[in-house]
């Protein structure tokens, strides 16, 4: 990498966030309600655990409550079903996070329709999912969408007018981050598997955002000079956790986020956020 | 215009859904179950008057029903909402389509979360717009946004890996239509208001939709070679009823939709047929 490029290091983005929670938590506590976030994780995938404990340091740090809730491999939909609606009818639990995906023949189509709306601060209900799509700012997005958008606004990038591509397309942070940065009046563009000369698309972008999830895939060939690029790929790989940008080979960009110690980070202080906002409303 | 440019119109387009309808329509009325659609109009404004004749020839036609339902312009929204209600809860009811924007003072927003996801035909609610945002390919979208895709389909444009530019971002047709087209594996990009160097953008597309609400507003700058446009402007000028394409002066595009005589009709045709699905699903 270049000396003259910017890391956008996730900490100060995610401490700010942290501050601006902690605030709030602390009045929430003195009403004697402690923001309390039900995670529910089914088996014991390492990627699942890793996030969950990560959580927890973030929430407890910061005065929250995290309840663990964790259901076996093999669980069926309906008891799965049974343990969401629990939560969602548990009055001391303000915000939901299910680990996704789930292990097969498990219906995550039918969990967005159970979770109740007002704790789906992971935003994967269609009421959400619909409130990111029309650009509602007060929606609950997908917390690493909005953490892309929280990283770019903490560094001083300007959204309006810029050209943004967002490399993937899923519904848990390639489209629900262009539809933020939309909502921010970026000029929009989506890549995928089957957009053709996909460097060149790149090349365009004033603000390149990867979530692909394939370790490396953008290299000097997707960059130009000057541009700015957030880098949400968490790929495992023999030389350990890499995000989707090979930091060393993009020198040209004005920026980028390191992997790991960019976005991740940022995104337990969304869902931190979010669940002190929930729990602001009432349950 | 040139010669050689094709003019896409949307009667032949509507005809082969009106036909894939009708089939339906028969074996539904022959089991006592005539498709119907409820129209809910609030006032008297021109172009909702237009728009609702256009679907009763376009119904009566294909044999299907259309119960016109009119309420006057300083309706609360109590009564509003009561309407709808009479409406979604009405069994001889398959779809319900009401005309927007509402008159001043009108929630919109409450409306849409009140309609039956199983009888808002025109994609409206929170459901099925998270639907056409996910990219569920059975959804019912808004009928204009599908009817763009319609009309590529019929006359054979290609969509899978090509760049399309959407020029505008409604809720009504400028996101439905840019996720339509990704999920047919379009690389897409969004512009509004905002975009810098909109003409450039709009270069870069192979497939153009203008649905920015502008007269006139796509000339021979935003224009390259070989390029299909869909033009889904309505605009009210001195000169009539124009589209957003000036279609003098975008000769070197391949092909191109009137307006009129272009995506409107094929509207109420995509109306229709989403309302059969409804009534195949059963009340």
């Amino acid at each position: 990498m270049d000396a003259g490029m910017m890391i956008m290091k996730g900490a100060p983005v995610a401490a700010a966030i942290v501050e601006r929670a902690t605030a709030q938590i602390e009045k929430l506590k003195a009403q004697g309600n402690t923001p309390c976030l039900a995670t529910l994780r089914i088996g014991e995938d390492g990627g699942d655990i890793s996030y969950e404990k990560s959580i927890i340091k973030r929430f407890s740090a910061a005065g929250a409550e995290v309840k663990v809730n964790v259901l076996p491999k093999d669980v069926s939909q309906a008891e799965l079903e049974s343990a969401l609606q629990n939560l969602n009818e548990d009055k001391s639990v303000d915000g939901i996070l299910t680990f996704r995906p789930y292990p097969r023949g498990l219906s995550e189509e039918r969990i967005k329709k159970l979770i109740d709306p007002g704790k789906d601060v992971d935003g994967m209900s269609p009421a959400n999912l619909a409130s990111v799509f029309s650009g509602d700012p007060d929606c609950f997005a997908p917390c690493t969408a909005r953490a892309v958008i929280e990283v770019l606004d903490f560094y001083g990038i300007e959204i309006t007018g810029k050209r943004a591509v967002v490399v993937g397309r899923s519904m848990v942070i390639g489209r629900p981050v262009a539809m933020l940065l939309l909502s921010r009046n970026a000029t929009v563009t989506i890549c995928h598997t089957k957009t053709r000369d996909i460097e060149a698309v790149c090349r365009e972008a004033d603000i390149l955002v990867a979530c692909a999830g394939v370790a490396h895939l953008i290299n000097h060939n997707f960059v130009k000079p000057g541009q700015v690029i957030v880098d949400v790929g968490i790929n495992v790989t023999e030389n350990g956790i890499t995000g989707d940008v090979d930091m060393n080979d993009v020198s040209v960009a004005a920026a980028v986020t390191p992997v790991p110690g960019g976005v991740g980070g940022v995104t337990t202080a969304v869902l931190l956020e979010h669940t002190v906002k929930s729990a602001l409303v009432g349950r």
